[in-house]
Formats: structure tokens, sequence, C-alpha cells
């Protein structure tokens, strides 16, 4: 049984939890490899407190599931076949007493709910979401393997990105230089939509890139990340285009300043909580606390938000093996905005910086 | 009122449904023109049977709702804010008798369920969501217009990727080529993960674009669409790279023959069975039955797989303003495959073709 599996059947124990049965892409994936988004079709992984895990998917996808490395039961069903009958009997025929099932009470939807009660009716239905929040917070080796190959693209992506801007280049032109060179090295899914900002679009945090062009005088933010291996990385850089004023520069200089110490502040046996004030008092303190609107930064790994939330009220510690991002940011509406985001790792030796891009202000001419 | 949501409020008092409360962002951009994808965060609209409509929202996007042309009340809520209060009192200030409640079951998760259970409790919740991809699989006026700008630009697309096939460059090369010159021409999503696949990969209708090189004699299948104004175009073209061997030949033109056939035969009054018959009798009836393994086509709208569903079984009769795809194929595995694929709206005349890049044998030299 992979440690994974053991330690989510280690708390069933605890909590006297007879079957979780798991919907999602993402926990699937963490609990068994496979890595699929099977629509509309039932795709379920079953965990059980002693007996051995059965996993559960339509029949083109079986070997796919052994190819991924999948040892235990796999029940393959046609588009004829109801699969909660083989869920169902699966079950029964590995266990009798169904006190509690957990489910992802999040992810599942009411039609799929309403088959559980159905068929094992009296069972009282808890969730397994907050548990494997836990779990997926911290980072093995593999999952750092991973990581680290999912951050080296990022920083790749920067460079490419940097690369194209010159005059009379739009937002979306460049957004698609920096795809398609990652296409070119084999990416086939961004962490979420790549956004390229200019001008004053780049003191919007959530703002869409289109066809406003770059100009001299200008900041240009990128805010990327890509998926390697079903890992996701996370980057942002903002560089300027051409001479920019002192303003601009000051903003800049408050931002980094930010993040760098953040960056140091975090080790082991801190909490979340004083990591992000380290920053947001930097950027207070400069007079600019205002225009931080967002928290310091959120975990992340097979999905792009993950434990740990980075914010000034989270008390939760600091331990080896999270990861997570730091990204301060000055926004002044219409104006400009800087953003400066970097993936860390927490190990025995304080944060380790998984993206690499230089941070030092660029300048391109 | 608008008379998509007259429409569905006719339909609540027949069934005796007090409100129908939606929450999926497709439902919501049918029924009020505002396109969110609110992640976590709710995202609802209330209908009722005589009262006038509600949409709660994050308050970040109240401005966007008004802009979006949504002329009743906006109920924005804070971070700090329980937005499932507002929703109740909003309710129970509308009407005070609450025998049904429709909500997506197919959409909703089990904590959002729990949720109107205990808010509304004695209520019976049923699923609005068969009603509402009725209401969605005739297109009106407006929704036309956009699938037309939809499937010019996926025309644009198959363009451009014939443009860039030559000596040495892989699907995922081309596919970023596609993708870059869609996003310059302002394309800021794919209706689904661009497909490029050549040689052997052709013969898998669900293949994934990879490293390898386009080979002279073989076929280079492309499968596409973009959004455009929150709708869904969807092409496919499969051309020939140099000169190919009579076989690939005679399977591209019985896989013609079978599209423009079964074009020729949807109408009005055509039963959905007979559609995909008519194009699946002519590929059986050259001996390549057993290599036509899915549907002949999809409806597509604002969801790139809606109603009707062209199968062999679905009895349903074609009616004025229904649009789907047209796209038999015929895949030899390990050898080739060919698809061809329009997309198609039905009208006083017959089918018209939206997608119109052409259809005869391209030989790529």
């Amino acid at each position: 049984m992979n440690e994974r599996i053991l330690k989510l059947s280690s708390w069933m124990q605890e909590e006297n939890i007879a079957v979780s049965f798991l919907t999602s892409t993402e926990n699937i994936f963490y609990l068994s490899n496979f890595y699929s988004d099977p629509h509309e079709r039932l795709l379920g992984l079953a965990v059980f407190q002693e007996k051995e895990p059965f996993l559960i998917c339509p029949a083109m996808e079986k070997e796919s599931v052994k190819e991924a490395g999948w040892e235990f039961d796999i029940l393959a069903y046609s588009d004829i076949e109801n699969p909660w009958e083989l869920v169902e009997k699966a079950v029964k025929t590995r266990i009798k007493a169904f006190d509690k099932i957990a489910v992802e009470k999040e992810h599942l939807n009411v039609v799929r709910y309403e088959e559980i009660l159905h068929r094992f009716s009296g069972t009282k239905i808890v969730s397994a979401e907050e548990k494997l929040r836990q779990l997926r917070m911290f980072k093995d080796a593999d999952e750092i393997a991973r990581l680290r190959k999912a951050c080296a693209l990022a920083d790749y992506a920067i460079e490419a990105g940097c690369a194209e801007i010159r005059e009379g280049k739009t937002e979306l032109e460049i957004l698609a230089a920096i795809e398609y060179e990652l296409k070119k090295k084999g990416v086939q899914k961004m962490s979420f939509d790549t956004m390229v900002l200019t001008g004053a679009n780049s003191a919007s945090p959530h703002g869409v890139p289109g066809q406003t062009k770059v100009q001299k005088g200008d900041f240009i933010l990128f805010d990327l990340g890509v998926v390697i291996d079903g890992y996701c990385s996370d980057i942002t850089r903002t560089v300027a285009y051409g001479d920019i004023d002192d303003r601009k520069k000051e903003i800049y200089d408050i931002v980094l300043k930010s993040q760098l110490t953040a960056i140091e502040a975090s080790r082991a046996g801190v909490s979340c909580a004083d990591v992000d004030l380290t920053a947001r008092n930097i950027i207070a303190g400069a007079g600019f606390g205002e225009y931080f609107t967002h928290r310091l930064g959120h975990g992340l790994g097979i999905s792009v938000h993950e434990y740990p939330s980075i914010t000034e009220t989270n008390p939760l510690i600091l331990e080896k093996g999270m990861f997570f991002t730091i990204e301060p940011g000055i926004y002044i509406p219409g104006t400009a905005g800087v953003r400066i985001e970097d993936d860390v790792l927490i190990t025995d030796n304080g944060a380790e910086v998984l993206t690499k891009y230089p941070k030092e202000l660029k300048i391109i001419s």
C-alpha cells in the first residue's frame, strides 16, 4: 500500500469511517498517480480501513490506470453498465458495516450524493476534503522533484516573455509567444490563464490580457505557471520597458524588499501570519499598505491553490515539506502595479526558492 | 424580463416550482449574459414564477454584472458576509411557500445542497438541468451571431495550421502556431484542448498531441474550436502531407461522402437517429463500420457538448434553431484516421453549414 493511502486509512480508523469514496481528479491522482478528468463519467477511488482499495473507471481508461502504477483492483465499466452497481457490490464484498462514509462534499454533486445515500442507506456522510488538504500540504521527494521541473519551466517562460518585448507588441502577442515557446518544450498545460499586463493594466491583480501595446516607461507584469507531471508552478515578475520614473522605481524596490524579507522569515516554526505580516509591514511602513490588497501567498501542488494559506490571520506553523508562493504586490489604480512571486519550499535550513529568475529590476530597452 | 427567463418561469409554473436557484457559470450566463467562474465563491441566480429574479455575486463582480446588462437586483457580498443568509432573506422576502426548489443537481455540490436543505427545510429539491438543456438547444438570433464568429475563427485556425506544416515540425509546434495566430486575433479561450495528430496518432479519436513529427505520406488531423462571446465552435479537418496511398484516399473519400450526405439529410422533421444512420450506413456499407467508433455529432453553444446528441438511438426530431456538429470518422488503429467535422444550424431551408473551410482532400507538399 502506498504511504499516502495508509495515512488516509489511519485517519479513517480514528474517525470510524468505513469507506472513503473519492471522485475528484486531484485527490485520485494524489492517491493513485492516475490523472484523468472523466467529465460526466464516474471515476472513483475507494479506500478502506484495512481492506485493499479499488478504483472504478470507464473501460477505455483501464490500461492507463495500470500504466500509472495502480496495483489494486480496477473496476472498468462499459457505457452500458451502471458503475454504481459495481461500486456497491465491491464495497459490500469488502465490508459489512457502514457507520460513516467519507466523500468530497465540496466536489461531489447532488446526483451522486443521492446515489450513495440510496445504496448505503442509514450511513452518515462526512467529508474527507479537509484531511486530504492536510495530507497534500506536505510534499514528499517525488512531488518536490516534479515541482522543481515545473518551476524551472516557469523561469524559462519569463525569459521567453522578456525576449518578446518590443515596440508595438500587445499583451496577447507576448502571451502567445510565451506559450508557443513552452509548447515547443513539451508543456501541455498552464497552471492558470497566463497574465501579461502592461501600463495601468498591471495595477489589476486579476487583470485580463488584451490588445494593449507595450509602451516605454511602463511596467510589464507576467504571472504564469506550468503543469508538469501533474504539478503546478506559479511565478510573477514585473519588468520595466525603457526608463521608468522614480515613483515606479520606488514601488519596485519596496515590493522586492518585502518579498526578500518574507522569504528570509519563512522557516519551520514560524506562523503563516508572521510571514504575511513581515511582508505586509514593510509595504505599510513605506506608506503603500492600502495598495497591497491580497494575501501574501498560497500553497500549491496538484492544484494551484492549496494549503497553507499565507494570510495575516492564519496561525498555522510552517513545517518542513510545505510549499507555497510569496507574492507581495503594490497596485496603484490607473497607474501601475508591481508584484514579485516565487515558489518556496520549507526545508531543514529555512526556505528554498525553486523559481530562480532574477529579481533585481530589469530594464528592457 | 428577458425571454429566456420567462420560459424558465413558465416551466416552473407548470411544475409548481417556487424558486430555481442556479449556480453554474453556463446557465447563469445563458439567463443573465453575465459570464464568470467564481471558483469556490458563490455565484447564484434565483428565478421565480412571478417575482423578479436576483443575482448574488462577490462584491468585486457587481459592476461586471451591470455591464453585462443585468437589470434586476444584485446581492453583492463581501468576504466577511455569509452569502447564504442574503439568499435566504431575498427569497423569503419574495415568496412564502416552497413546495419545490429547483437546482442543478449535476452541478451543485453537497455542501451547498445541505445549506439549501437547512435554510428551506421541508422543501422538495428537484433538478432544473434538463429543462435548461432543452431551452439552450434552440439558438436565437443573438446566439447565432456569436456562433458565426466562433466558426469563422475556427476556419482561420485550420488555415493557420495548414500553413505551418513542413518537414520536421512536431504536432505540438503546429498546435502552438495555431493558438499563437488565434491569440493575435484576440481569441482568449479555446473550446477544448486543441488536437493536432499525425500518422498513427490520427487513428485515436481522443489522442493527445506530442512530439511526433509530420512525415510525408501521412494524414494530419486538426480538431479544435474557439470560444467567442461565450459561444463555442468545433471543427475537424484531415489533410495529407505529401502523396498518400490509395487506401488512405479511399478512407478520406468515404468519410467525406458520409459527412456531406449527413449534412444533406439534416433538416427540420428528421430525427437525430436518422441523421446518424445516414452517415453510419455509408461508412458501414464501404466495409469500415467497425472503425467508426463514436456518435455522429453533438449540439454545442455555451458548452462544447450540449443537446441534441446525434446518435443512432436518439428519436429527437430536428427543429429550426438547433445547432450541432456532424463529424463522421474512420480510425484504423496503428495506421491512420480521418475525421471531417462541421457545425450546422437547422434553418427553414435545411442545414446551414457555419464552418466553411474546404473539405476536398488537401495535399500539402
